[in-house]
Protein backbone atom coordinates (compact mmCIF):
# COMPACT_ATOMS: atom_id res chain seq x y z
CA UNK A 1 0.00 0.00 0.00
CA UNK A 2 0.93 3.64 -1.01
CA UNK A 3 2.30 5.39 2.38
CA UNK A 4 0.55 8.42 2.86
CA UNK A 5 2.33 11.85 1.78
CA UNK A 6 3.17 12.80 5.84
CA UNK A 7 5.35 9.63 5.43
CA UNK A 8 6.99 10.64 2.60
CA UNK A 9 10.81 11.18 2.93
CA UNK A 10 13.11 14.00 1.96
CA UNK A 11 15.39 13.25 -0.48
CA UNK A 12 18.19 15.47 -2.52
CA UNK A 13 19.22 16.05 -5.57
CA UNK A 14 22.49 18.05 -6.88
CA UNK A 15 22.18 20.04 -9.80
CA UNK A 16 24.17 21.40 -12.59
CA UNK A 17 23.47 24.99 -10.95
CA UNK A 18 25.02 24.63 -7.79
CA UNK A 19 22.11 24.32 -5.94
CA UNK A 20 21.00 20.71 -3.96
CA UNK A 21 17.11 20.65 -4.31
CA UNK A 22 14.99 18.98 -1.62
CA UNK A 23 12.16 17.17 -2.81
CA UNK A 24 10.13 14.07 -2.09
CA UNK A 25 8.68 11.77 -4.86
CA UNK A 26 6.64 8.30 -5.04
CA UNK A 27 5.32 5.80 -7.71
CA UNK A 28 6.47 4.60 -10.90
CA UNK A 29 5.85 6.08 -14.57
CA UNK A 30 7.50 7.91 -17.63
CA UNK A 31 5.87 10.82 -17.54
CA UNK A 32 5.77 11.82 -13.30
CA UNK A 33 3.63 14.99 -12.55
CA UNK A 34 5.57 17.75 -10.52
CA UNK A 35 4.04 20.21 -8.73
CA UNK A 36 5.04 23.88 -7.92
CA UNK A 37 4.15 25.33 -4.74
CA UNK A 38 2.81 28.82 -3.84
CA UNK A 39 4.25 31.59 -2.01
CA UNK A 40 5.82 30.82 1.31
CA UNK A 41 5.01 27.09 0.64
CA UNK A 42 7.64 24.72 1.32
CA UNK A 43 7.32 20.88 0.68
CA UNK A 44 5.09 19.83 4.40
CA UNK A 45 2.52 23.00 2.70
CA UNK A 46 0.82 20.32 0.27
CA UNK A 47 -2.15 19.02 1.83
CA UNK A 48 -1.72 15.06 2.31
CA UNK A 49 -5.26 13.83 0.86
CA UNK A 50 -4.07 16.07 -2.07
CA UNK A 51 -1.10 14.28 -2.60
CA UNK A 52 -2.48 10.93 -2.09
CA UNK A 53 -4.74 10.89 -4.33
CA UNK A 54 -2.96 12.52 -6.75
CA UNK A 55 0.04 9.85 -6.10
CA UNK A 56 -2.24 6.81 -6.27
CA UNK A 57 -2.40 6.76 -10.09
CA UNK A 58 1.13 8.17 -11.55
CA UNK A 59 4.99 9.15 -10.19
CA UNK A 60 4.25 12.25 -8.27
CA UNK A 61 7.65 14.82 -7.30
CA UNK A 62 7.20 17.34 -5.14
CA UNK A 63 10.62 19.76 -4.94
CA UNK A 64 11.82 22.70 -3.17
CA UNK A 65 12.88 25.81 -5.97
CA UNK A 66 16.10 26.79 -5.67
CA UNK A 67 16.34 29.04 -1.80
CA UNK A 68 13.15 27.24 -0.42
CA UNK A 69 12.96 25.51 1.84
CA UNK A 70 15.22 22.68 2.38
CA UNK A 71 16.71 23.67 -1.11
CA UNK A 72 20.03 25.76 -0.96
CA UNK A 73 20.62 28.31 -3.20
CA UNK A 74 18.99 31.97 -2.63
CA UNK A 75 15.46 32.51 -3.85
CA UNK A 76 15.57 34.80 -7.23
CA UNK A 77 12.99 37.73 -7.52
CA UNK A 78 11.66 36.84 -11.08
CA UNK A 79 9.40 34.16 -11.94
CA UNK A 80 11.42 33.62 -15.05
CA UNK A 81 14.48 32.31 -12.98
CA UNK A 82 12.37 30.46 -11.05
CA UNK A 83 11.00 28.57 -13.89
CA UNK A 84 15.25 28.28 -15.25
CA UNK A 85 16.03 26.97 -11.38
CA UNK A 86 12.73 24.17 -11.69
CA UNK A 87 14.25 23.70 -15.67
CA UNK A 88 17.73 22.95 -13.64
CA UNK A 89 15.73 20.53 -10.95
CA UNK A 90 13.88 18.90 -13.92
CA UNK A 91 17.68 18.24 -15.68
CA UNK A 92 19.18 17.04 -12.44
CA UNK A 93 16.21 14.59 -12.03
CA UNK A 94 17.13 12.95 -15.47
CA UNK A 95 13.54 14.10 -17.03
CA UNK A 96 12.57 14.65 -20.89
CA UNK A 97 8.92 15.26 -20.09
CA UNK A 98 6.53 15.90 -17.16
CA UNK A 99 3.11 17.31 -16.09
CA UNK A 100 3.23 19.98 -14.27
CA UNK A 101 0.52 20.94 -11.37
CA UNK A 102 1.44 24.50 -10.54
CA UNK A 103 -0.48 26.45 -7.87
CA UNK A 104 -0.71 30.21 -7.27
CA UNK A 105 2.98 31.16 -7.56
CA UNK A 106 3.93 27.91 -9.01
CA UNK A 107 1.32 27.84 -11.82
CA UNK A 108 3.09 31.30 -12.97
CA UNK A 109 6.21 29.44 -12.64
CA UNK A 110 4.55 26.44 -15.00
CA UNK A 111 3.48 29.36 -17.21
CA UNK A 112 6.96 30.06 -17.87
CA UNK A 113 8.22 26.69 -17.99
CA UNK A 114 6.03 26.02 -20.89
CA UNK A 115 7.31 29.34 -22.96
CA UNK A 116 10.78 28.57 -21.68
CA UNK A 117 11.26 25.22 -22.76
CA UNK A 118 8.11 24.13 -24.26
CA UNK A 119 9.51 20.52 -24.91
CA UNK A 120 9.90 19.44 -20.93
CA UNK A 121 6.37 20.12 -20.80
CA UNK A 122 3.68 17.58 -21.91
CA UNK A 123 0.53 19.03 -20.25
CA UNK A 124 -0.18 21.74 -17.00
CA UNK A 125 -2.98 21.79 -14.40
CA UNK A 126 -2.88 25.75 -13.57
CA UNK A 127 -4.62 26.06 -10.13
CA UNK A 128 -5.19 29.66 -8.30
CA UNK A 129 -3.72 31.41 -11.59
CA UNK A 130 -3.30 34.32 -13.79
CA UNK A 131 -1.49 35.98 -16.89
CA UNK A 132 1.42 37.58 -16.28
CA UNK A 133 0.54 41.29 -17.11
CA UNK A 134 -2.93 41.51 -16.46
CA UNK A 135 -4.27 44.46 -15.60
CA UNK A 136 -5.94 44.68 -11.65
CA UNK A 137 -3.66 42.42 -9.88
CA UNK A 138 -0.58 43.93 -9.07
CA UNK A 139 0.86 42.80 -5.71
CA UNK A 140 -2.54 41.79 -4.38
CA UNK A 141 -5.69 42.84 -2.39
CA UNK A 142 -4.06 45.18 0.61
CA UNK A 143 -5.46 42.45 3.46
CA UNK A 144 -4.76 39.61 1.22
CA UNK A 145 -1.02 40.32 1.72
CA UNK A 146 -1.41 41.54 5.10
CA UNK A 147 -2.44 37.95 5.72
CA UNK A 148 -0.19 35.74 4.43
CA UNK A 149 2.97 38.29 4.68
CA UNK A 150 3.40 38.83 7.82
CA UNK A 151 6.96 37.73 9.24
CA UNK A 152 5.47 34.49 11.44
CA UNK A 153 3.41 32.12 10.11
CA UNK A 154 -0.58 33.49 10.88
CA UNK A 155 -3.27 30.62 10.61
CA UNK A 156 -6.17 33.02 10.97
CA UNK A 157 -4.47 34.68 8.03
CA UNK A 158 -3.87 31.31 5.82
CA UNK A 159 -7.28 30.53 6.53
CA UNK A 160 -8.79 33.99 5.34
CA UNK A 161 -6.72 33.70 1.82
CA UNK A 162 -7.03 30.11 1.03
CA UNK A 163 -10.78 29.37 2.51
CA UNK A 164 -14.20 30.72 1.83
CA UNK A 165 -16.01 32.39 4.44
CA UNK A 166 -18.65 30.03 4.74
CA UNK A 167 -18.69 26.97 7.89
CA UNK A 168 -17.97 24.62 5.54
CA UNK A 169 -15.10 26.11 4.00
CA UNK A 170 -13.49 27.15 6.92
CA UNK A 171 -14.07 23.98 8.59
CA UNK A 172 -12.34 22.13 5.42
CA UNK A 173 -9.07 24.85 6.28
CA UNK A 174 -8.98 23.91 9.75
CA UNK A 175 -8.50 20.14 8.80
CA UNK A 176 -6.05 21.01 6.24
CA UNK A 177 -4.06 23.30 8.58
CA UNK A 178 -4.03 20.50 11.29
CA UNK A 179 -2.89 17.99 8.86
CA UNK A 180 -0.18 20.70 7.69
CA UNK A 181 0.84 21.56 10.79
CA UNK A 182 1.35 18.56 12.47
CA UNK A 183 3.98 16.94 10.55
CA UNK A 184 6.39 15.04 12.30
CA UNK A 185 8.44 12.88 10.19
CA UNK A 186 11.08 14.35 8.44
CA UNK A 187 9.65 17.80 8.17
CA UNK A 188 10.64 20.49 5.84
CA UNK A 189 13.30 23.61 6.52
CA UNK A 190 10.56 26.83 6.91
CA UNK A 191 10.63 28.97 4.15
CA UNK A 192 12.69 32.18 5.25
CA UNK A 193 12.07 36.29 4.94
CA UNK A 194 14.54 36.28 2.06
CA UNK A 195 12.39 34.06 -0.06
CA UNK A 196 9.34 35.86 1.26
CA UNK A 197 10.71 39.11 -0.11
CA UNK A 198 12.06 38.09 -3.38
CA UNK A 199 8.58 35.84 -4.15
CA UNK A 200 6.88 38.67 -3.02
CA UNK A 201 8.89 40.55 -5.89
CA UNK A 202 8.33 38.46 -8.25
CA UNK A 203 4.51 38.51 -7.72
CA UNK A 204 4.48 42.28 -7.70
CA UNK A 205 6.98 42.26 -11.34
CA UNK A 206 4.29 39.39 -12.30
CA UNK A 207 1.12 41.83 -11.96
CA UNK A 208 2.58 44.87 -13.77
CA UNK A 209 -0.27 45.32 -15.83
CA UNK A 210 0.86 45.06 -19.22
CA UNK A 211 -1.73 43.88 -21.99
CA UNK A 212 0.83 43.07 -24.79
CA UNK A 213 2.22 40.30 -22.54
CA UNK A 214 -0.94 38.37 -22.46
CA UNK A 215 -0.64 37.60 -26.07
CA UNK A 216 2.90 35.41 -24.97
CA UNK A 217 0.27 32.91 -23.83
CA UNK A 218 -1.09 31.82 -27.51
CA UNK A 219 2.58 30.53 -27.91
CA UNK A 220 1.43 27.52 -25.07
CA UNK A 221 0.27 24.53 -27.26
CA UNK A 222 -0.23 22.19 -24.53
CA UNK A 223 -3.26 21.18 -23.24
CA UNK A 224 -4.06 22.78 -20.03
CA UNK A 225 -6.57 22.22 -17.06
CA UNK A 226 -7.12 25.77 -15.42
CA UNK A 227 -9.41 25.47 -11.91
CA UNK A 228 -9.69 27.93 -9.35
CA UNK A 229 -12.14 28.50 -6.44
CA UNK A 230 -15.54 30.88 -6.96
CA UNK A 231 -14.37 33.25 -4.15
CA UNK A 232 -10.39 33.00 -4.18
CA UNK A 233 -9.58 36.80 -2.49
CA UNK A 234 -5.95 36.05 -4.23
CA UNK A 235 -6.09 35.57 -7.96
CA UNK A 236 -9.87 36.51 -8.96
CA UNK A 237 -11.37 33.97 -10.83
CA UNK A 238 -11.90 36.15 -14.12
CA UNK A 239 -8.04 35.71 -14.40
CA UNK A 240 -8.93 31.27 -14.87
CA UNK A 241 -11.36 32.81 -17.44
CA UNK A 242 -8.76 35.20 -19.29
CA UNK A 243 -6.00 32.12 -19.02
CA UNK A 244 -8.49 30.26 -20.78
CA UNK A 245 -9.46 32.65 -23.48
CA UNK A 246 -5.92 33.02 -24.15
CA UNK A 247 -4.40 29.72 -24.04
CA UNK A 248 -5.34 28.21 -27.51
CA UNK A 249 -6.23 24.40 -25.95
CA UNK A 250 -7.61 24.78 -21.98
CA UNK A 251 -10.32 23.77 -20.36
CA UNK A 252 -11.31 25.95 -17.13
CA UNK A 253 -13.40 24.61 -14.00
CA UNK A 254 -14.57 27.02 -11.49
CA UNK A 255 -15.19 25.11 -7.74
CA UNK A 256 -17.67 26.21 -5.72
CA UNK A 257 -17.48 27.86 -1.88
CA UNK A 258 -13.91 27.75 -2.13
CA UNK A 259 -11.18 30.01 -2.22
CA UNK A 260 -7.51 29.89 -2.95
CA UNK A 261 -6.89 26.90 -1.58
CA UNK A 262 -9.89 25.28 -3.54
CA UNK A 263 -7.39 22.26 -4.29
CA UNK A 264 -7.42 21.22 -0.94
CA UNK A 265 -10.79 22.02 0.17
CA UNK A 266 -12.08 19.63 -2.74
CA UNK A 267 -9.23 17.37 -2.65
CA UNK A 268 -10.91 14.54 -4.23
CA UNK A 269 -13.07 15.83 -6.78
CA UNK A 270 -9.93 18.06 -7.88
CA UNK A 271 -7.69 15.27 -8.11
CA UNK A 272 -10.66 13.28 -9.88
CA UNK A 273 -10.74 15.98 -12.19
CA UNK A 274 -6.65 15.83 -12.64
CA UNK A 275 -7.18 12.34 -13.19
CA UNK A 276 -9.61 12.70 -15.99
CA UNK A 277 -7.41 15.26 -17.68
CA UNK A 278 -4.13 13.34 -17.62
CA UNK A 279 -6.16 10.72 -18.93
CA UNK A 280 -6.93 12.58 -21.78
CA UNK A 281 -4.15 14.81 -22.57
CA UNK A 282 -2.31 13.88 -25.98
CA UNK A 283 1.55 13.79 -26.28
CA UNK A 284 3.03 17.21 -26.91
CA UNK A 285 5.36 17.38 -29.29
CA UNK A 286 7.44 20.30 -29.32
CA UNK B 1 -52.38 36.87 -20.42
CA UNK B 2 -49.86 38.01 -22.85
CA UNK B 3 -49.87 36.76 -26.47
CA UNK B 4 -47.11 34.32 -27.86
CA UNK B 5 -44.30 36.20 -29.50
CA UNK B 6 -45.79 34.30 -32.69
CA UNK B 7 -49.03 36.83 -32.67
CA UNK B 8 -47.06 40.48 -31.82
CA UNK B 9 -47.45 43.22 -34.74
CA UNK B 10 -44.98 44.34 -36.23
CA UNK B 11 -44.75 48.26 -35.64
CA UNK B 12 -42.58 51.52 -37.69
CA UNK B 13 -40.32 53.89 -35.89
CA UNK B 14 -38.89 57.15 -37.93
CA UNK B 15 -35.61 57.71 -36.91
CA UNK B 16 -33.54 60.78 -37.04
CA UNK B 17 -30.86 59.26 -39.16
CA UNK B 18 -33.67 58.68 -41.82
CA UNK B 19 -34.54 55.19 -41.65
CA UNK B 20 -37.88 53.80 -40.81
CA UNK B 21 -37.31 50.69 -38.10
CA UNK B 22 -39.27 48.01 -37.60
CA UNK B 23 -39.76 46.24 -34.42
CA UNK B 24 -42.37 44.40 -32.16
CA UNK B 25 -42.74 45.13 -28.36
CA UNK B 26 -44.76 43.86 -25.59
CA UNK B 27 -44.96 44.95 -21.32
CA UNK B 28 -44.49 47.75 -19.36
CA UNK B 29 -41.22 48.60 -17.33
CA UNK B 30 -38.86 52.00 -17.26
CA UNK B 31 -35.63 49.78 -18.76
CA UNK B 32 -36.56 47.40 -21.32
CA UNK B 33 -34.72 44.20 -22.48
CA UNK B 34 -33.67 45.03 -26.00
CA UNK B 35 -32.62 42.35 -28.15
CA UNK B 36 -30.59 42.45 -31.27
CA UNK B 37 -30.06 39.68 -33.77
CA UNK B 38 -27.86 37.18 -35.07
CA UNK B 39 -26.23 37.39 -38.95
CA UNK B 40 -29.37 37.24 -41.78
CA UNK B 41 -31.52 36.87 -38.85
CA UNK B 42 -34.60 39.34 -38.86
CA UNK B 43 -37.33 39.77 -35.88
CA UNK B 44 -39.13 36.11 -36.84
CA UNK B 45 -35.72 34.01 -36.34
CA UNK B 46 -35.98 34.60 -32.62
CA UNK B 47 -37.45 31.25 -31.31
CA UNK B 48 -41.25 31.89 -30.14
CA UNK B 49 -40.77 30.15 -26.53
CA UNK B 50 -37.57 32.03 -25.67
CA UNK B 51 -39.48 35.11 -26.19
CA UNK B 52 -42.10 34.37 -24.50
CA UNK B 53 -40.14 33.71 -21.57
CA UNK B 54 -38.31 36.60 -21.57
CA UNK B 55 -41.71 38.89 -22.10
CA UNK B 56 -43.10 37.35 -18.62
CA UNK B 57 -41.13 39.58 -16.49
CA UNK B 58 -40.39 43.01 -18.10
CA UNK B 59 -41.18 45.21 -21.28
CA UNK B 60 -39.60 43.38 -24.32
CA UNK B 61 -38.11 45.21 -27.62
CA UNK B 62 -37.42 43.71 -30.55
CA UNK B 63 -35.89 45.49 -33.72
CA UNK B 64 -34.53 45.06 -37.57
CA UNK B 65 -31.10 47.29 -37.43
CA UNK B 66 -30.53 49.65 -40.58
CA UNK B 67 -31.20 47.86 -43.59
CA UNK B 68 -32.43 44.71 -42.14
CA UNK B 69 -35.41 42.93 -42.85
CA UNK B 70 -38.37 45.14 -42.81
CA UNK B 71 -36.70 48.36 -41.89
CA UNK B 72 -35.59 50.98 -44.14
CA UNK B 73 -32.09 51.66 -45.39
CA UNK B 74 -28.81 50.11 -46.12
CA UNK B 75 -26.85 47.55 -44.20
CA UNK B 76 -23.49 49.00 -42.92
CA UNK B 77 -20.17 46.88 -43.04
CA UNK B 78 -18.71 47.82 -39.94
CA UNK B 79 -20.54 46.92 -36.52
CA UNK B 80 -19.39 50.04 -35.31
CA UNK B 81 -21.88 52.19 -37.65
CA UNK B 82 -24.28 48.95 -36.79
CA UNK B 83 -24.02 50.26 -33.08
CA UNK B 84 -25.00 53.92 -34.02
CA UNK B 85 -27.90 52.97 -36.32
CA UNK B 86 -29.44 50.64 -32.98
CA UNK B 87 -28.49 53.78 -30.71
CA UNK B 88 -30.72 55.74 -33.35
CA UNK B 89 -33.30 53.42 -33.00
CA UNK B 90 -33.11 53.35 -29.56
CA UNK B 91 -33.23 57.21 -29.53
CA UNK B 92 -36.62 57.07 -31.90
CA UNK B 93 -38.24 55.30 -29.39
CA UNK B 94 -37.52 58.19 -26.45
CA UNK B 95 -35.70 55.37 -24.44
CA UNK B 96 -32.74 56.76 -22.00
CA UNK B 97 -31.53 53.17 -20.82
CA UNK B 98 -31.92 49.72 -21.62
CA UNK B 99 -31.07 46.18 -20.74
CA UNK B 100 -29.52 44.76 -23.94
CA UNK B 101 -29.34 40.73 -24.78
CA UNK B 102 -27.18 40.58 -28.14
CA UNK B 103 -26.67 37.38 -29.96
CA UNK B 104 -23.83 36.35 -31.93
CA UNK B 105 -23.19 39.68 -34.64
CA UNK B 106 -25.99 41.36 -32.20
CA UNK B 107 -23.64 40.56 -29.45
CA UNK B 108 -20.46 42.90 -31.29
CA UNK B 109 -22.67 45.50 -31.90
CA UNK B 110 -23.92 45.12 -28.24
CA UNK B 111 -20.14 45.53 -27.30
CA UNK B 112 -19.79 48.59 -29.47
CA UNK B 113 -23.25 50.37 -28.00
CA UNK B 114 -21.96 49.78 -24.71
CA UNK B 115 -18.29 51.48 -25.28
CA UNK B 116 -19.97 54.29 -27.62
CA UNK B 117 -22.71 55.22 -25.38
CA UNK B 118 -22.35 54.02 -21.76
CA UNK B 119 -25.00 55.82 -20.31
CA UNK B 120 -27.43 54.36 -22.57
CA UNK B 121 -27.08 50.31 -21.24
CA UNK B 122 -27.95 49.26 -17.65
CA UNK B 123 -26.43 45.86 -17.93
CA UNK B 124 -25.86 43.30 -21.25
CA UNK B 125 -26.15 40.04 -21.55
CA UNK B 126 -24.20 38.90 -24.71
CA UNK B 127 -25.07 35.36 -25.87
CA UNK B 128 -22.51 33.31 -28.56
CA UNK B 129 -20.07 36.57 -28.39
CA UNK B 130 -16.61 37.19 -28.86
CA UNK B 131 -14.62 40.44 -28.48
CA UNK B 132 -13.32 42.10 -31.83
CA UNK B 133 -9.64 41.70 -32.08
CA UNK B 134 -9.47 37.64 -31.02
CA UNK B 135 -7.37 35.60 -32.62
CA UNK B 136 -8.46 32.52 -34.42
CA UNK B 137 -11.75 33.32 -35.73
CA UNK B 138 -11.54 35.90 -38.98
CA UNK B 139 -14.77 35.23 -41.08
CA UNK B 140 -15.61 31.78 -38.98
CA UNK B 141 -14.55 27.97 -40.37
CA UNK B 142 -15.15 27.58 -44.35
CA UNK B 143 -18.08 24.67 -43.15
CA UNK B 144 -20.03 27.34 -40.97
CA UNK B 145 -19.85 30.22 -43.50
CA UNK B 146 -20.58 27.47 -46.01
CA UNK B 147 -23.60 26.85 -44.06
CA UNK B 148 -25.28 29.77 -43.37
CA UNK B 149 -23.78 32.37 -45.98
CA UNK B 150 -25.42 30.61 -49.23
CA UNK B 151 -27.87 33.04 -51.25
CA UNK B 152 -31.18 30.64 -49.72
CA UNK B 153 -31.69 29.92 -46.29
CA UNK B 154 -30.56 26.51 -45.70
CA UNK B 155 -32.57 24.72 -43.12
CA UNK B 156 -29.41 22.03 -42.21
CA UNK B 157 -26.65 24.82 -42.78
CA UNK B 158 -28.80 26.55 -39.71
CA UNK B 159 -28.99 23.03 -38.09
CA UNK B 160 -25.13 22.42 -38.34
CA UNK B 161 -24.18 25.71 -37.06
CA UNK B 162 -27.18 26.57 -34.54
CA UNK B 163 -27.38 23.35 -32.94
CA UNK B 164 -24.87 20.28 -31.65
CA UNK B 165 -24.82 16.67 -33.74
CA UNK B 166 -26.57 14.74 -31.02
CA UNK B 167 -29.96 13.38 -31.01
CA UNK B 168 -31.63 15.70 -28.68
CA UNK B 169 -29.66 18.63 -29.70
CA UNK B 170 -30.78 18.42 -33.69
CA UNK B 171 -34.07 17.36 -32.52
CA UNK B 172 -34.56 20.48 -30.44
CA UNK B 173 -33.38 22.23 -33.98
CA UNK B 174 -35.79 20.93 -35.57
CA UNK B 175 -38.58 21.97 -33.47
CA UNK B 176 -36.50 26.19 -33.28
CA UNK B 177 -36.97 25.58 -37.33
CA UNK B 178 -40.30 24.88 -37.50
CA UNK B 179 -41.66 27.61 -35.49
CA UNK B 180 -39.39 30.14 -36.77
CA UNK B 181 -40.73 29.06 -39.94
CA UNK B 182 -44.36 28.82 -39.41
CA UNK B 183 -45.29 32.42 -38.41
CA UNK B 184 -48.08 33.34 -40.23
CA UNK B 185 -49.46 36.41 -38.48
CA UNK B 186 -47.72 39.71 -39.98
CA UNK B 187 -44.11 38.09 -40.67
CA UNK B 188 -41.04 40.20 -41.38
CA UNK B 189 -39.55 41.21 -44.52
CA UNK B 190 -36.49 38.67 -45.67
CA UNK B 191 -32.87 39.58 -44.98
CA UNK B 192 -31.72 40.09 -48.63
CA UNK B 193 -27.91 39.76 -50.43
CA UNK B 194 -27.10 43.17 -49.36
CA UNK B 195 -27.66 42.40 -45.43
CA UNK B 196 -25.58 39.49 -46.25
CA UNK B 197 -22.86 40.77 -47.87
CA UNK B 198 -22.28 44.06 -45.42
CA UNK B 199 -22.84 41.79 -42.38
CA UNK B 200 -20.34 39.37 -43.22
CA UNK B 201 -18.01 41.91 -44.21
CA UNK B 202 -18.44 43.14 -40.48
CA UNK B 203 -17.92 40.03 -38.82
CA UNK B 204 -14.83 39.83 -41.16
CA UNK B 205 -13.34 42.95 -40.17
CA UNK B 206 -14.63 41.84 -36.35
CA UNK B 207 -12.46 38.79 -36.71
CA UNK B 208 -8.93 40.77 -37.90
CA UNK B 209 -6.09 39.65 -35.27
CA UNK B 210 -5.40 42.61 -33.58
CA UNK B 211 -4.25 41.93 -29.83
CA UNK B 212 -4.42 45.20 -28.29
CA UNK B 213 -7.99 45.42 -29.21
CA UNK B 214 -9.00 43.44 -26.94
CA UNK B 215 -8.13 45.86 -24.02
CA UNK B 216 -11.14 47.61 -24.92
CA UNK B 217 -13.19 45.72 -23.12
CA UNK B 218 -11.97 46.95 -20.08
CA UNK B 219 -13.39 50.12 -20.35
CA UNK B 220 -17.20 48.44 -20.07
CA UNK B 221 -17.70 48.60 -16.23
CA UNK B 222 -21.47 47.14 -16.51
CA UNK B 223 -22.62 43.96 -15.28
CA UNK B 224 -22.57 41.93 -18.07
CA UNK B 225 -23.61 37.71 -18.07
CA UNK B 226 -22.14 35.92 -20.70
CA UNK B 227 -23.25 32.56 -22.50
CA UNK B 228 -22.47 30.19 -24.82
CA UNK B 229 -23.01 26.19 -26.26
CA UNK B 230 -19.92 24.06 -25.69
CA UNK B 231 -20.26 22.80 -28.74
CA UNK B 232 -20.53 26.10 -30.69
CA UNK B 233 -18.89 25.75 -34.35
CA UNK B 234 -19.27 29.50 -35.02
CA UNK B 235 -17.91 31.22 -32.23
CA UNK B 236 -16.08 28.87 -30.39
CA UNK B 237 -16.39 28.75 -26.09
CA UNK B 238 -12.96 30.03 -24.90
CA UNK B 239 -13.74 33.47 -26.66
CA UNK B 240 -16.71 33.58 -23.92
CA UNK B 241 -13.90 32.78 -21.20
CA UNK B 242 -11.81 35.77 -23.18
CA UNK B 243 -14.96 38.13 -22.69
CA UNK B 244 -15.54 36.61 -19.03
CA UNK B 245 -11.46 37.56 -18.48
CA UNK B 246 -11.28 41.28 -20.20
CA UNK B 247 -14.68 42.28 -19.03
CA UNK B 248 -14.03 43.33 -15.07
CA UNK B 249 -18.17 42.60 -14.20
CA UNK B 250 -18.53 39.51 -15.61
CA UNK B 251 -19.79 35.72 -15.01
CA UNK B 252 -20.08 33.16 -17.78
CA UNK B 253 -22.16 30.32 -18.38
CA UNK B 254 -21.37 27.28 -20.88
CA UNK B 255 -24.72 25.44 -21.62
CA UNK B 256 -24.03 21.51 -21.96
CA UNK B 257 -25.04 19.75 -25.41
CA UNK B 258 -25.24 22.96 -27.64
CA UNK B 259 -23.92 24.91 -30.28
CA UNK B 260 -24.81 28.40 -31.54
CA UNK B 261 -28.18 28.33 -30.86
CA UNK B 262 -28.08 27.34 -27.21
CA UNK B 263 -30.23 29.99 -26.10
CA UNK B 264 -33.19 28.39 -28.50
CA UNK B 265 -32.58 24.80 -27.33
CA UNK B 266 -32.18 25.44 -24.00
CA UNK B 267 -34.63 28.28 -23.78
CA UNK B 268 -36.42 27.69 -20.07
CA UNK B 269 -33.08 27.65 -18.39
CA UNK B 270 -31.69 30.77 -20.53
CA UNK B 271 -34.68 33.24 -19.63
CA UNK B 272 -34.36 32.23 -16.26
CA UNK B 273 -30.76 32.78 -15.73
CA UNK B 274 -31.34 35.83 -17.76
CA UNK B 275 -34.13 36.86 -15.27
CA UNK B 276 -31.59 36.02 -12.21
CA UNK B 277 -29.30 37.87 -13.70
CA UNK B 278 -31.21 40.85 -14.25
CA UNK B 279 -32.82 41.11 -10.74
CA UNK B 280 -28.96 41.27 -9.66
CA UNK B 281 -27.98 43.68 -11.91
CA UNK B 282 -27.61 47.04 -10.44
CA UNK B 283 -28.27 49.76 -11.66
CA UNK B 284 -25.34 51.71 -14.11
CA UNK B 285 -23.80 55.27 -13.61
CA UNK B 286 -21.93 55.94 -17.05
Amino acid sequence: MTPSYSQWSNKMVSAANGVDYAFRELGAGAVPLVLLQHFRGNLDYWDPPLIDALAARRRLILFDNAGVGGSSGTTPSTVAQMARDAIAFLAAMDLDQVDILGFSLGSFIAQDIALIRPALVRSMILASSAPQGAAGMHGWAPEVIDAVGKPDPDPDGYLRVFFAASTTSQGAGQETLQRILSRTTDPDEPTNWQTRQHQYDAVCAWGEPNHALLQRLSAIDQQVFIANGDGDPMILPRYSYLLAGLIPNATVKIYPDAAHGFLFQHHDEFATDVDTFLAEAPAHNA
